[in-house]
């Protein structure tokens, strides 16, 4: 505020701007209209709408001005991006902030992977907002890498940028009132605390709601995000790469609503955002549902802001922060320039100045795997029948099956012919030795192994494999990585990529690890497996919080019953 | 939060709640919807809504259940009556929390006084937010019972029920950068700012923006509100005694901007809100001009709430306090009852319960006059013409015109031929003995003396009359009532309203303060005063910051040049 009055002598036009973007057509969010008007810019600062002189002129007519968009809800981890190459990909879509839920790095490497998301994000042309983790571990039927109670998520209510709880995915914990989930509930009372609450409905959402619980962007119905709204929710509408709400949602928007709703992405992969792109993406497909521009345009950017006290931003008027983003097209939202601070940040796609290298901590490669051997691997057939974890693809949750054992020489084995492989679950945050271990269907593998260290949401290393060998050497590559994805064949890594940031982020640029990426799955389908990506279903199988049977280091776990179950039913 | 675990239990039906308002038409301001449902209290929140039991069920079918009703901005000294009566006026009628900015009683007491304020008003019916004053004094150009800066604001900025900065009124020293402002501009930063700057518009309007004043309560035409509107400022629309705008502004209210809309009554007078009512007078009102009633009643519960950061009202959702009412008939705003904080606060009009006793410390009626008598109040006629405020009726604003000069004997003397009358501005606060002398034209006086100690912004005691003696009379009148309003005649007291709570508010019941101020009104009428509230008329002649001729204990105040000019002009 030092320079507030050379700020305001800019805005009188006693003295030129630093910029002036010339006679654009201005997006304003308050009133929702369009005006051609220059918009003038000093100390990153938007000073003031009107005719106005600058040291730095730009031309705008024919082009449209917008605020920054905003993401109210994504894991930066689900692009398997360092905060750097993610600013890389979405600054030039339009992206200039972004609420980050640090779920997947907490449960790997607690405080430590938060502060690291924080500091891994200083200095970008991105304003990286942080929500602290509320679930941290997600079960207690799983080995996480880190336990977070309330008096550890203290130690980041001032930490600079964290705006308050992410969404808390213990809704069970919150009716019922669990003092711990409690506990977090009073630390971040008065401020932004996201809910996750699919399908909950009726009294029980009310008791959801009432402790100060503002978001949801769980809603996959009409009916379910009209109740949520009414009872006071935000609604934060999901069009990420594997949960896509946007079309079922989007009749819900009316005038009178548009207000409390805005849109996120949740989990988005790099291929996804590097393809179909980020909001702009969001935004496009909103307005090829019938969404009105001005509407779509508002659910990005003031609407975002006010849900999470930005109050700097989401908006082109005077004493906001000065991201702006010029759209070559409005119906397409096609964007050519992106402001973000007042400086020029991107242009036709590509991220301008350089990116502040990122810091490598040595800890930040956690791998900490037990005594293992071929041996530890494998599962005695202790009974004539088995229970398998069924895929269901594009979907989160799973079925559970009993099928006759597949055994050879009294050990359980894969079965191609039935389409069952073998899963193993290897703990690799505290040198336990544990092991959990199963069967799988659904996944296609003909031969080889899979493994990788993203497995919702304690992060040890998931494999899934038609031998034993090739399980052991796929969790070794990763092993080797200090975290990452691998194929293996006939005991060769035929594929891998590398995500040394906590075993779920690479540290390479952004093109890189998507083409890295794709090859990886390229060369999963050399194994057979016949999903469009089979690692990402990979790592929900050890989701123990989604229905119906998960695996984790523990074992199998029946999420219904909420409870380790052995592998051969009683 | 103690007993959120037992709210939680209410919330989802497990036991009973304290208070079930049963099957009215509940207003969602959420969904822009009347929603028929059970609407659930305990421990004063709301707990939810659907189908719930309670200990004490109140039938509600018929009847409309809206959020309490919330002025954005209002002078409480305005309404001459302390907070307790000010409650239980409005109440009644449905308003649950005001903001109030405490200026006139800073001005005479400082910090005590905004502190009086805060104490006076605890444990009412009414949650009563202030604002701070920013303007105190309103200028240099008179004596004001304090001068409040940046460092003094600074000790109420942890305050219980502070929210802000109330309306930021020098708005050349905004634009201009003063330091003094933008100390305390920098102090509220990231806090609601009030702005108050009628007519600005342009690059001096982006300028008062800038530094984070976030609304306005000054709009008087369409045109001047769609700006201010549109450079990100929450437009209150004022519909107070005087200034009445509700008519004017309400074309502006669209979907596409409803949320950045509220309410507010600035200032009015105690007849006007016993016989006409607060917020919900509003709300008929606009209802009456064509306003819908969703959009109306969004404006006066979610929008001041959102306006001024209290996210725990303006809706009736689980968690929100239990500010409900009830209402008898939707399209003519009848309210049946008002529950605060889950309580049955007032019915049929009429507040319940009784009121926490109003402490009068010692210091609440500054009275420190200086030398005082027949002689100084005289003027010498020194010269052949000289200068007149000229009364505009229905205006705060004032002429300027040169007459030739009314003498007698060498003195200056009223001249009711034309009508001219003695005014004059006795000094109260500091004993300087100050006394500023001038004419007045368009009192309509024939005969006798008015003299009130409500002199806008530093209430020192003004007074009009037709003689020196009732001049004298009157001003001593005030004295003796340690502040007040007197009609004197012939050197008797016609009659008077005690104002002791700092010369500007009554601690009397409000229909006593009522029924006396019009007592007072048809006693000025026997002196001739011909408008309709002579002492409204009177408080604004000293207010030195609206054009053109005004008085204060300095002297004449030419408000153009902004500077004291001598009686009789060179």
């Amino acid at each position: 505020m030092n320079s507030l009055a050379g700020l305001l002598k800019a805005a009188r036009g006693l003295e030129p701007a630093d910029l002036v973007l010339k006679g654009g057509k201005v997006f304003n969010v308050f009133s929702g209209v369009f005006e051609e008007t220059d918009l003038a810019i000093k100390d990153g600062i938007i000073v003031g709408l009107g005719r106005y002189d600058g040291q730095e002129e730009a031309d705008m007519s024919g082009r449209w001005l917008i605020p920054g968009l905003i993401d109210t809800h994504m894991h930066i981890e689900s692009t398997q991006l360092c905060p750097g190459e993610l600013a890389r990909v979405i600054v030039p879509r339009g992206t200039t902030a972004i609420v980050a839920d640090p779920h997947e790095i907490a449960n790997v490497l607690g405080l430590d992977g938060i502060r690291f998301m924080l500091s891994a994000s200083e200095g970008l042309p991105l304003d990286v907002f942080l929500n602290v983790p509320s679930c941290v571990p997600a079960t207690h039927m799983e080995t996480a890498g880190a336990e977070l109670a309330a008096e550890d998520l203290a130690e980041l209510l001032n930490a600079p940028r964290v705006l308050g709880l992410a969404e808390v995915m213990n809704f069970p914990g919150v009716i019922n009132g669990l003092p711990g989930v409690l506990d977090k509930l009073r630390l971040f009372a008065g401020r932004p605390i996201d809910g996750h609450a699919p399908f909950l409905s009726g009294r029980d959402l009310c008791a959801y709601v009432l402790p100060g619980i503002a978001t949801d962007h769980e809603c996959t119905n009409l009916e379910e995000a009209g109740e949520k709204l009414a009872r006071g929710l935000r609604i934060l509408i999901r069009e990420g790469s594997t949960a896509r709400n946007l079309e079922a949602l989007l009749p819900l928007v009316s005038p009178g609503n548009l207000r409390r709703l805005a849109f996120c992405t949740d989990d988005r992969h790099p291929e996804d955002l590097i393809r179909e792109g980020h909001l702009d993406h969001i935004l496009r497909k909103a307005l090829f549902l019938g969404l009105d521009p001005v509407s779509a345009l508002t659910m990005a950017t003031l609407n975002p802001a006010e849900t999470f006290g930005l109050n700097d931003r989401g908006a082109l008027a005077p004493g906001r922060i000065a991201d702006v983003v010029v759209l070559e097209s409005l119906d397409r939202m096609q964007v050519e320039r992106v402001y973000k601070n007042g400086r020029l940040a991107a242009e036709n796609g590509r991220l301008l100045g350089s990116m502040p290298p990122l810091e490598m901590p040595a800890w930040i490669s956690p791998m900490n795997i037990g005594p293992l051997d071929e041996a530890t691997l494998e599962v005695e057939a202790a009974g004539p029948l088995v229970r398998v974890i069924e895929v269901v693809e594009h979907q989160v949750l799973t079925g559970c099956l009993t099928v006759e054992t597949p055994a050879l020489d009294g050990l359980v084995v894969a079965d191609p012919g039935r389409d069952l492989a073998r899963i193993v679950v290897v703990e690799r945050h505290k040198g336990t030795g544990n092991v959990g271990k199963g069967l799988v269907k659904g996944l296609g593998l003909k031969a080889g192994a899979l493994a990788s260290s993203v497995a919702h949401d304690s992060h040890n290393i998931v494999a899934a494999g038609m031998s034993t060998a090739d399980l052991l050497a796929a969790v070794r590559a990763v092993e080797k990585m200090g975290g990452g994805q691998a194929v293996v064949l006939d005991g060769r890594v035929l594929a891998q990529l590398p995500l040394p940031i906590a075993g779920l982020m690479s540290d390479a640029p952004a093109d890189q690890v998507a083409e890295t990426g794709a090859r990886l799955k390229d060369a999963a389908r050399q194994t057979g497996a016949a999903l469009t990506d089979p690692f990402m279903t990979l790592s929900f199988l050890a989701l123990a919080v989604i229905p119906s049977l998960k695996i984790t280091d523990m074992g199998l776990v029946d999420v219904e019953k909420f409870a380790i179950v052995p592998m051969f039913p009683e």
